[in-house]
């Protein structure tokens, strides 16, 4: 990805996570990545070439931060999914970005594809960690990876916001998460 | 509630289940509701007035759908729980408003006090209800019951965003859910 294209998703990122999706105006981010609006339109054509691509942006974000090195089997699905959940500000700035991109397309439908295919790439990438975690005895061998997967990550969803929005801390969201996992995953 | 004060809530779920709380203003609401905007300052005072009123009122009519008569225990649990996931206008104007204050409140700190007594209280009553339910037998003796509810109200949201935005059906959002009350209150 070209410095540029990366400098102006960054700014979206961060732009989308103050103020919202709708308060993401060109000229805005333009100004918040100190770039030409011109530029803007010359690598994402337009407002949804730019939404499609901070919602690529922010899923490429969540994968290095919730990539746990070295770790395997039932600890790595732990990791990945409790790593959604953490403080540092670049975490929160990503979760928040995530969350208004998944509530805006309730009235933009045109985030709903792309963002349907992030959703389905993250819940089979679980799943196929559960499936194997399963093959190799590390979790209960009832275990529905799809239904699993699929569950687990949207309540890493609810529960993340459950806390932009004030009504849950941190440590609490984290150790609801943890109890599902064990649930989900058995003894 | 006065008859034009609940026809004035009724017209808020509607707008922002349409257009979003970012897209809520008096003029508009009052033309949506058929009354002046002096009428709407007179009842809410201010936008925020309004907003927190509306919460209130999406809870009120959420309450209103889910109350399962004549059931009891462990089916009570499930039904009230599943309803929040139903088909029909009403419902899903409902959930899309609820999930539109809920990512709001990240952006708007005003939202967030009355959002976190309502989610409390949310939850507090499903617990009561697990609690219940594990004290006659019909949940496994071991059940969390403030965990399980607060993670199945949490989950129940993740699923409604997904289901709103497009990433998963009706049908799988309510197999979800019910998969998790199975795992969570146990055989």
């Amino acid at each position: 990805m070209s410095e540029r294209r990366n400098q102006i998703l960054e700014a979206a990122v961060r732009v989308i996570a103050q103020d919202g999706v709708r308060g993401l105006r060109v000229d805005k981010l333009a100004a918040a990545a100190g770039v030409s609006t011109a530029l803007i339109y010359y690598h994402f054509k337009d407002r949804a070439g730019i939404l499609s691509a901070a919602l690529e942006h922010v899923n490429h974000r969540a994968q290095t931060y919730t990539e746990p090195d070295g770790l395997d089997g039932r600890e790595r699905i732990e990791a990945i999914l409790l790593r959604e959940l953490q403080g540092d500000e670049h975490v929160r700035e990503t979760s928040i970005a995530w969350g208004e991109l998944r509530a805006s397309a309730a009235f933009d439908p045109g985030l709903r594809a792309p963002l349907r295919a992030t959703t389905e790439a993250w819940s089979a990438d679980i799943e196929a960690l559960i499936r194997a975690a399963r093959d190799t005895g590390a979790c209960a061998s009832g275990v529905d990876a799809a239904d699993s997967a699929e569950r687990l990550t949207a309540l890493v969803e609810g529960l993340s916001e459950r806390w932009h929005s004030g009504s849950l801390t941190l440590e609490r969201a984290r150790e609801l998460l943890s109890g599902a996992i064990a649930l989900e995953l058995g003894p």
